[in-house]
């Protein structure tokens, strides 16, 4: 049993090391509810701190506690999501203790906890998977990272909305301290989407243009500035919607060259449009379905459309003679994969995090329209983020 | 008038050169039928050969003709192609002579003569885009053959249905006149396809494996013998008809690794399959609909799947969580336009010919099962070309 398993490799490791006398807690809870709490005093001989996250090097021998919101089970995110009491993991040599700071509430959350995303953590589960924080405290082998860094996750899981956490030092990247709380809170995901979908599938250079559905997504958003920032034209296709006019002065104030209807899409007059603009190179697609199935046609040949969501829960669907004549690739992104394949190559995230970062600084690059909730608001929030045509992402500030 | 710009570019050529009078004759045929035949006394300084295909520099001043199985309008093959006695072209310094020696029905010509296919050559045109013919003479200024030597068209619409022709040089490529004639009458499309295929998507190595559906086609045959000469396992599927079984043992004898129903390739078992040979990283797709999904369904993660048919006449369906989270490419291949993008690499193609007419003559690699039919009853081979589940290909011999 797991539980008889964890309670086992803590005596071992209580039993091989340490000279503190400190009372190890470790509360397990098992997906049926039940909690069980272990308290036991070290032996002398313990100098602590080689199994990460269970044992705690620092003098402060009481348990230290968190408000984190969690998850026991799969369901409707206002009715599964409570606020709870943990105690932190004590730390070891690698660990490092994080005072969260902003954490957004992003649809791949949502999809987290209603069960139906790709990845699932085990049960019970500390909600987010973004967000930045400040290290408090760093084990004795961590080199990376120093108290006062501002930091972000580097992979999904790690669940980040709480007041503090204790983390490896490598499943955290360090951002600068100089750019806006919300912007740093929303920069691991949706802008660097954007920047690698950017980058990675097409040589763009200033002139060449990309389609987009979505566009007044996280990623939308990042994409239209980030494409400015580059001298590339972005078409910009939004669902017809109440305020539809304001939402297109509002990107197009942002940088977007084009904003179209998707109604628009349809029609013969975007003949007329593609004899004034490019056709795009790229087409970026978080629908799936006929929106996608028209990106692709507006494609230029030998281009790419990527996909990245699938809003409109339908398959995307490609003609074959598009494939064979017209040469398009179709493809997939998901940030998260490319951090695990990238996790060895230091240089390629913090590469993108400094250059994302020089765009917001230089007020290139914004953090989408936010609604600042505090962690106890929590359940608003949550509802918030779930209705459609929400322009406001939730960010949740401890 | 395209043919008085014609008539005046001829009269300005011949104006310009020449000693030897001859008598130029020029067929030009328009879409309306109308046919207008020029015949013009050439002036005594004119010394031959600048035009390519207008005039002849040869001491044979009669007229030569040919052959030809001519579609002056699309329909349906057997009853719009007819036999057509036609003039030959003047040969120019770069033109080729060519006796043509056999040239296949392929299911992309069938569907260029009744017009659904991506490209059209204008009409009338000459049915046939592969086959190999014998160099009977060349212009004074082709470098690359000489009489004798056996050729294949470089391109598609060119016209191979005929018993000889002017070439220009460009749009010829030799290839080894030691392999058998139906070899290499069928060598340019489906052993090409099949080739590029192995070679331009995913980094194949003994041990892996491929899926491909269509997998008695021309191309699966030729998929299933390149493979195994590299070691690369392949999963072939079939759809089910009357004499499946001795079907299955052919492409097995061929050096098939497993040969599947496509009905099985839905059921559970084929977990079990996977469980004694590797997921595929490559894909082939010639159907699409359906069975299209059911090989993207079994591709590995990172894997590639290409189409280069569509013989369901259905989209390629692909859902969103295999392009994100397992991150399977799309793409599409064509090898007419893969030869047009080589077009001035010249050591591609040859490469790719000599390593070919390599496997033929090692045994390695056989024609797909053919019915030589002589030209004059091509109208039963156009026939019998269009039944379903014709396992002989069709070979035109003049």
């Amino acid at each position: 049993m797991e539980v008889q398993h964890r309670l086992r490799l803590l005596s071992r490791i209580i039993g091989m090391k340490g000279p503190i006398i400190c009372r190890a807690i470790v509360t397990v809870t098992q997906r049926s509810g039940q909690s069980y709490t272990v308290g036991r005093h070290l032996p002398p001989t313990w100098r602590g701190g080689a199994s990460a996250g269970w044992c705690r090097s620092f003098s402060d021998v009481s348990a230290r506690t968190c408000t984190a919101l969690v998850y026991r089970k799969h369901g409707d995110p206002p009715e599964v999501v409570q606020s709870e009491n943990m105690e932190l993991p004590l730390m070891g040599e690698k660990s490092v203790l994080v005072k969260m700071l902003a954490a957004p509430i992003n649809p791949s959350d949502i999809n987290m906890v209603q069960g139906t995303y790709a990845i699932l953590p085990d049960l019970p589960a500390v909600g987010g998977n973004e967000g930045v924080g400040q290290v408090l405290e760093v084990g004795s082998q961590v080199t990376s990272l120093k108290p006062g860094d501002w930091v972000i996750p580097r992979d999904a899981g790690l669940g980040t909305w709480r007041t503090t956490a204790v983390f490896n030092e490598v499943s955290l990247a360090e951002v600068p301290r100089d750019i806006p709380l919300l912007a740093a809170a929303t920069l691991g995901v949706n802008p660097c989407t954007a920047y690698r979908m950017l980058s990675d599938f097409e040589a763009l250079k200033p002139g060449d243009s990309v389609i987009q559905n979505a566009a007044n997504s996280g990623v939308g958003q990042a994409v239209i500035q980030i494409a400015a920032a580059r001298g590339i034209h972005t078409i910009n296709v939004v669902r017809d919607r109440p305020g539809v006019q304001q939402l297109s002065d509002r990107l197009l104030a942002m940088g977007a060259s084009h904003v179209i209807k998707e109604e628009t899409l349809r029609q013969p007059e975007m003949k007329d449009f593609f004899k004034k603009c490019p056709r795009p190179k790229l087409a970026l697609n978080a629908v799936g379905g006929k929106s996608a199935t028209e990106l692709l046609r507006h494609l230029q040949g030998g281009g790419t459309m990527v996909t990245y969501g699938g809003m409109a829960k339908q398959p995307v669907t490609v003609p074959v003679s598009s494939l064979i004549f017209k040469d398009v690739k179709v493809r997939g992104f998901w940030v998260t994969q490319w951090k695990r394949d990238h996790a060895h190559d230091e240089r390629a995230l913090s590469e993108m995090l400094a250059q994302l970062a020089a765009l917001i600084r230089e007020g290139k690059l914004t953090a989408p329209a936010c609604s600042e909730v505090g962690l106890q608001d929590f359940r608003g929030a949550l509802d918030r983020a779930m209705q459609p045509y929400m322009s406001a992402k939730q960010i949740l500030v401890m």
